[in-house]
């Protein structure tokens, strides 16, 4: 896997920490719970390599990463029950992949329309990120 | 593949030719070019089936068409040279599976931000759009 140190994905430092609470292990990424929490259960799947995009993946590599993908929004609608859940891989400038998965209810913020990328808030304690990241893995 | 008459992208009626112009079809989806194009190239990858999520789908359909959507997106790199290809699939009231696909261009709109889903701003005639699906679809 190839990785970049000045990359917080690869580094895996506080500017990561920042921003998110690591779940668990995928089978080629990270499931990371967001600690901004205005669409509740909010979370993020980081591939392990440090690649730009989707279409820069072999087939094998695509297939494994939308596989976990697919199983964390899948935990996330048994673990919350959202209308649905959004899927945005951006990243402009922050070149390493990643899909924001955010958990969309009716009548909820932006239901309707594209999330925002970062509210900046709704932050919860220790306890209750704790409680949010077990229902997700209790799910997968 | 499920049908819905009541879903656009299931009967392919005005409301869907009013948003956007069909390039060509995928192994298992429709590529279309957005009409709205502030973002210069956007395009769009529907389902051919009326699933509301990619956790809908099962491994092999995933597979085929998460292809899709990087074939596309590679295509997309190959016409217009963004610095980056956004990968947006909402549709919280709108139950069909699809991909948002939006180049971006260092300087250009909402670079290093979340694009807007409709800014209502960029629309081209029919020779213009007909230039860049022509472009999509030589480098697919």
């Amino acid at each position: 896997m190839s990785f970049d140190k000045d990359c917080f994905y690869c580094a895996k430092d506080s500017r990561l920490d920042d921003l998110m609470i690591k779940i668990c292990d995928l089978e080629v990424s990270t499931l990371y719970l967001f600690k901004e929490q205005t669409y509740n259960g909010r979370c993020l799947v980081a591939y392990n390599g440090h690649v730009s995009e989707i279409c820069d993946l072999s087939d094998e590599e695509r297939n494994a990463y939308m596989n976990d993908v697919a199983k964390a929004a899948k935990a996330m609608h048994k673990a919350f029950n959202p209308v649905k859940v959004n899927y945005g891989a951006y990243g402009d400038t922050m070149i390493h992949l990643h899909f924001h998965l955010i958990p969309k209810y009716e009548g909820g913020p932006d239901f309707g329309g594209v999330f925002q990328m970062n509210p900046r808030a709704v932050y919860l304690t220790d306890a209750e990120y704790a409680e949010l990241a077990a229902k997700v893995k209790e799910n997968l």
